[in-house]
């Protein structure tokens, strides 16, 4: 689309239909719609759309692969707000020769991630494509009433903090991209590791529920597009606030280190820029990083790790340690 | 897809999740899904593809409609279990060439009927795709606790009903298509109103309503790929049951009779097959006709026409006063 990014146009349509979002509902903005309940929960709601050639590359992924994948990018969603997911409806718009295998594959490689957080599959819809094949997916979740981790709560002085490590995901497409344009991929464990990453990535649901129990932490989101874009929304939906981001501080995986330096790939801006790697970016309250450490252990996942601080608002978001343009996320458009 | 039609695909898919639907929850296999909450009424949850070349054809309906169609035919799902719709989720690919304008044209059409029904879009999701436009929407609602109606319910003897008129749409489409082709289509009253039954239809909210508070209906769902198709759906989940269509008793719209007359067009196959019409198709004790038609008429909406009757388990579905082949309706693939 010409001279429209995503960011923009999600902009005009959130400006558009602002006026018609109830009273205490939270709408378009954040990795969840919010919508209180009777029950004293509120309802947790996310979309994503993988559209061939954009989000993935066929024959890069396989079908249980992309259906794993699918069910995993809404799911982060949800973990994001600190929230549990419930149930799924699946849209797909199949080219031709995509025959009852493919579909069933598909579906098994849904469920076996989507069953593991006890997710239903209960309904969608199927059509035909003309050319390349579209998945959109619906999941709908729940957290404890009002306490939703929002985008929007980061608050001057609070650590920046991301769970388990960045750009593996990022080296696992360099890698898919590398074998659709028909390199041979070394099949070692390493390569394995970083496609694993791209093609079936874990959400940190556990983690997830973790922070959202404990009052310090402040604001959260998925890291879907990179940080380099992902921490942009946080700031903007704060306030305006800025960041002193240590990219020496990054935590990269040994796999990562290997792969930068066999290939002479960028460690950093994989970091940065690739996005996928849906782990869990949120900021705290200096005080509260002792629980959150305590708390992410005791739910047996993934380690955080503290990549900067946000400063006040009209400060700028820095790069230290960065040279030459500030780093920009996967777009969309 | 080769050898694959919707329907078997969504077998697939159903039998593949059924194991993984909760004890109470509805999943696939009707208009919507049906999650109970424990605020005694129940979550009611549809999702639709709209995908250019299959469902809508461009430039043969406008943005703003489409943005309407878009929403009206989520809302008519909800419509169909007797709902309340409330919250909705729209995905949409954008091809090259879409410009802001194109975007605020379709929000400005998707907000005009949303926001009749008091429904907010709070989320969704966007990209830029390859090739063709793909819409996707799903649409939360509720109703009071186990009163969604069903396609499963209905009981032999009970009479066939549905709303307004049917074959409009249908009609609405045929002009679209001679416009697509070059064809001057006559800006007629006539012209004007079926293409309009077409590219804004009116989902049957008020009368889905209506009817969910009568003990005597047993069985809705509403008309998107024509009675032919959809009347086989009943059928089936109501335990296999047969029924007899008086085709001489479909609702037909003077405007679908003039329109027939003049391009030789047939009305019957056009009411049958065609599909979108998004009237409610629904069955009832024959006890109950007087109380449905005083709640339709006290609801303001469209009024019932009998078309027949449901037969016994076992028993064919049988259009009596239709000569040939058994019609059939729209397929998505």
């Amino acid at each position: 689309m010409k001279n429209t990014g995503e960011f923009e146009l999600i902009g005009r349509i959130s400006e558009s239909v602002r006026d018609s979002v109830p009273e205490g509902v939270t709408g378009i903005g954040d990795d969840c719609a919010v919508i209180p309940q009777q029950s004293g929960r509120d309802t947790l709601v996310t979309t994503d759309l993988l559209v061939e050639g954009r989000h993935f590359l066929l024959p890069g992924i396989s079908p249980g692969e992309l259906g794993w994948k699918s069910a995993a990018v809404n799911i982060s969603d949800i973990a994001a707000m600190g929230g549990r997911p419930e149930s799924a409806f699946l849209s797909i718009a199949l080219p031709g020769g995509f025959g009852p295998e493919w579909v069933d594959e598909f579906i098994a490689g849904f469920r076996e991630l989507a069953g593991r957080f006890g997710v239903a599959l209960l309904g969608g819809d199927t059509s035909a494509s003309p050319d390349k094949l579209f998945i959109n997916v619906t999941l709908l979740g729940s957290c404890e009433g009002g306490k939703a981790l929002k985008r929007s709560g980061a608050r001057p002085g609070d650590l920046v903090c991301v769970t388990g490590t960045l750009g593996d995901s990022g080296a696992g497409l360099r890698l898919v991209t590398e074998q659709a344009s028909g390199a041979a991929t070394a099949e070692s464990g390493t390569a394995r590791y970083l496609l694993r990453r791209h093609c079936k990535p874990e959400p940190r649901v556990a983690e997830g529920l973790a922070l959202a129990g404990i009052p310090g932490v402040h604001s959260m989101m998925d890291v879907s597009d990179g940080i380099a874009s992902d921490l942009r929304h946080i700031l903007d939906a704060s306030g305006g606030l800025g960041a002193e981001i240590e990219t020496g501080s990054l935590p990269l995986s040994g796999e990562l280190l290997e792969i930068c330096r066999e290939r002479c790939w960028e460690a950093a801006r994989l970091a940065l820029c690739a996005g996928e790697d849906y782990e869990l970016l949120f900021t705290i309250a200096p005080e509260a990083l002792g629980s959150v450490q305590a708390a992410l252990e005791a739910a047996g996942g993934a380690v955080a790790t503290v990549i900067g601080r946000i400063t006040e608002a009209g400060t700028p978001l820095c790069w230290k340690g960065w040279e030459g343009e500030p780093p920009r996320g996967f777009t969309h458009f």
